[in-house]
């Protein structure tokens, strides 16, 4: 009999992005986005989507230059948390505890093999709302926003690595995460991974770095419910100026329907929705080769050449890109 | 440090629906619905949603009445279903083993407390397109119906029960659901429990039943991705004379989008959309008191007087009717 | 060879509703349906939505009661103005010249045999987008308001009578008005016509008055161009504490997707999508019998009471109400 | 005081295509539009919308190659036909009576400059659904399809030509069409112009040909209510193999909602939704110049090289291909 499934992270916690210009960013995720602001503490505000359950998902820094902090994973229980703490230390890229932050307890901090910073963590709080910010449904966390697009909550991180393979399997021993979707080129290369602890059909995804850069972004991803939302989400970004680099459109991997915008920090932000959730416990991973790949998105969109290169942070492109092809994260 | 969790049931397998009009309710899960049929054996015909990963979800069996035959229950793993059938038959309950079905291996026969039969099952045969069933999506397991309203997946079951409290602590103790959101009225009755062990909202909700009977079925529903998708369906069910008991509409409880019609065999079935994920394992379960429920669906609509009283197998109301009000199942 | 038909009236200009709290009418349609303050003047507000090409489309009179001040209809051209007033002025409901009003050059009022208050006037003044207000597509006259509901254009007026042939006749002999549908009751009592000098289904539609009263309006509807739309505007009403009196949901009579509120005023409001466009120049009017209508909406729902009763002003309903059916306006 | 506008034309009334693969093309628009067949005559067939009033739109002729046979505009009179049939005699263009067709009374052709074949007719036959295509609501001319895309009417006809400004102008002179939207390019080149005699934003578009060929279809157009009707309707396209050159996505000019596919015959054909009404007399067209429209769509999306090439009958591109950028029909 085979070996039972790791089931000890829960979900994506948060998402810690840099911004060099703190200002604007902070603009596009509560006006334009219509986020919310949860707290401030030192050079950080920490936002939410008016369907977080969390005290705050997003966790937005001044810095010198955009790009990833870290990516934070909760686990369904402490013990969870211990069992995942002991196989990260053994695995040879654990960095040890942090106190916590606002919103959540004392985390475990690791690294992925691509250098992206992560940490794990039970302890969290639940968002209350205020007399002003109590919503109309009692199951909703709080009001809906009215302003903006009216992102629902987190859904999924994707970042850029030297090697897919490595990255995926390092989730998937050490945090439990299945494979759900991935490309493999001609010379058997794993261009990109869409793995998963929750039936979402990818809580994060690792695609090939076109400039051989470690640690980058490639994008956070908020969700609404309807595909409606990202028709409309559009005219708000075209309205304020927000330069939309593709979409709406509908993704052939994970089926999703996708927006990408930069926000003025430069950070890729995508707005998703649609997809498809995964509740068999063995799910057979859909593997695309490039034959397949190159029929583009679903509809048969070609992504801009941006798609394929631009991360962040963002690196000088001209020094060594990578010269297999790169096919499209979603 | 509290107890784990119980992450032994991984979703909802299958249900079986007993039809007095097997052919017209055949007409109505392919035509209507856009169902495909997946297999025939004996008096029944297996059925799935064209985005249903699993061999069949819907097991359509001819009978002198409307009603629900058994609810099948999926386990995360061989081991996990072990664990589960030391459970049910320390509870009581348990029925013992079957020998299996059309699309999965042998199961573990049990009833809840108020009867409804139920199984857990660990072997599972996957759904394979044939060449001619081939999807142009090959994470989508099946092609498109291009017919009727064109549901994508079984999405949960609605039951009817004498006492809501025992039957959602059995699922709870034995299972390993957790509660999501509850109705308790005002002299401390539980009329409503919407549980589940994925993140949907609710993989089974029970409501009492306004006829004091046992083990009566209120709904089956399957999933539609977009809130134009049940628009779209009403005029499907207009078009094919299908009554539409009501909706489409939203659901404060559970903020699904809902859209209840009554097969021709009887049965009420629902197709559903929106609602929310849950993934926090520490989920605080929302209870709403007979005034909140008092004000009607999110948007004020009122649900019929069937709605609360209507279940199959049908039973003669006049009999002895429950005074309690209940509150509508979602 | 028939006589060819009347093309002198062009559109529904606009429509000037009362209020007895004005403040709180305003922040209606400003802050909840997203439309826009052109001007005040007076004891008035000028409003628009933001694909209204006109300076106003909405004026928002203080008074001591709700109800309808006037309705504007714009001719194709000075000489059609002066065909319809030399009509207007033979049928004997002429009431002679106005000045004009913010927006809009001379008019010639006159009353529909009801009561109902409505001018005719070529000259009007198109809004000229500022600065702050210049949308990103040059086609739309100013940018998105990304506040609630977000409505588009003045769609269609709805209003109460005591003789629906008699106030559907003059319309169409005076104006040149088109009969598009209409409800006929057993007894040969027309209770509902919808009629329209543009392709819409209706520009303006009559229903009888179950309070006999003269004079009293429905609803005055603005368009969104998705049914989504709608849906979303519905989360908006309920988010603002709007009393949403019906739907969103389907008409049966002019297919229309509709959902109504009452502004805090009291006035009726109706959120319009869908209907069906009519470019026939001999199309053939609709006529639903008592026992079709009977049926509900398209999709089976039943509209309140307060639909067929309510209506601004508000008269003593005690008083002599109608003993005859009166089937919903749209 | 200004001249009165014609109204004689009431709106486009069929197009006939041509195909070199006569049944190929009737899947396409029977099974996978949805559309259905009217009638067959010789080597044609005509097929209607389900939401067409009249006994069809479209003739679809086998032919040796694909492209556009004539267009039909149906006027508001017998004598609104008379006065436009005596004024394309003396525009020198007009070809004289044809004597009607499957639908239609007797038709006066004529050519507009660049040889696109044209008639006017006023008689013609309503649709009139049989017992088994009768739709549950009267106002609908018959049951919705329930197969394939199912696109509600027909909507619009997009043609390339030589010169747009004399095509413009003689549609506008002769026909009364009124000028809506328009390019103009840096050197004074009217690059396209959309012209319609009815609210809609446009009746028929004129683009630059870019292979300087005479009598090109670019497109033929029908309408969905809704914008997830052409979401969907990709997804028909993809499941069904049909040729997705662009979309959907949304038009700056216009705003329409957009997606372009090659029928079987090579014709291509646009779903289309959204768009504008235009009701005032006196709209103000829209004019945007080469920098504007370089921005790309409403979304920044860049349309393929084809969508500004193909036409049909499709010509010999390497020949002698004009230089001047062409910009986007819609």
């Amino acid at each position: 009999m085979a070996e039972e499934p790791i089931q000890d992270v829960a979900h994506l916690g948060h998402v810690e992005l840099l911004s060099p210009k703190p200002e604007e960013s902070l603009w596009f995720f509560k006006e334009v986005l219509g986020m919310e602001e949860a707290a401030r503490e030192g050079q950080s505000v920490y936002l939410r989507a008016f369907g977080d359950f969390d005290h705050n998902t997003l966790k937005l820094t001044e810095a010198g230059n955009a790009g990833l902090d870290h990516i934070g994973w909760r686990t369904v229980s402490p013990q969870a948390l211990d069992r995942r703490v002991r196989a990260l230390e053994k695995s040879g890229r654990g960095k040890g505890w942090v106190e916590g932050d606002v919103g959540h307890g004392p985390a475990y901090r690791f690294e992925d093999p691509d250098g992206h910073p992560m940490e794990v963590y039970y302890e969290a709080e639940k968002y209350r709302a205020s007399e002003s910010e109590r919503p109309a449904l009692k199951n909703q966390p709080q009001r809906h926003p009215n302003r903006g697009v009216g992102v629902r909550r987190l859904d999924h991180v994707n970042v850029l690595c030297q090697e897919v393979t490595a990255n995926r399997e390092f989730m998937q021993e050490y945090l439990g995460f299945k494979l759900r979707e991935n490309v493999v080129l001609d010379d058997g290369t794993e261009a990109n991974a869409w793995i998963s602890v929750t039936p979402l059909v990818h809580d994060i995804a690792y695609s090939l770095d076109a400039t051989n850069s470690n640690g980058r972004l490639h994008h956070v991803a908020y969700w609404c419910d309807n595909r409606e939302d990202l028709l409309r989400a559009a005219d708000v970004f075209l309205e304020n100026g927000i330069h939309i680099e593709t979409g709406p459109s509908k993704h052939a991997v994970t089926q999703g329907f996708f927006l990408y915008v930069y926000e003025p920090g430069g950070n890729r932000v995508e707005i998703f929705s649609g997809g498809y959730l995964i509740f068999a416990p063995d799910f057979e991973p859909v593997t695309w080769t490039q034959e397949e790949r190159a029929k583009g998105q679903a509809w048969g969109l070609e992504l801009p050449e941006t798609f394929h290169t631009y991360g962040t942070p963002v690196v000088d492109e001209a020094a060594e890109t990578r010269e297999v092809p790169v096919f499209g994260p979603s």
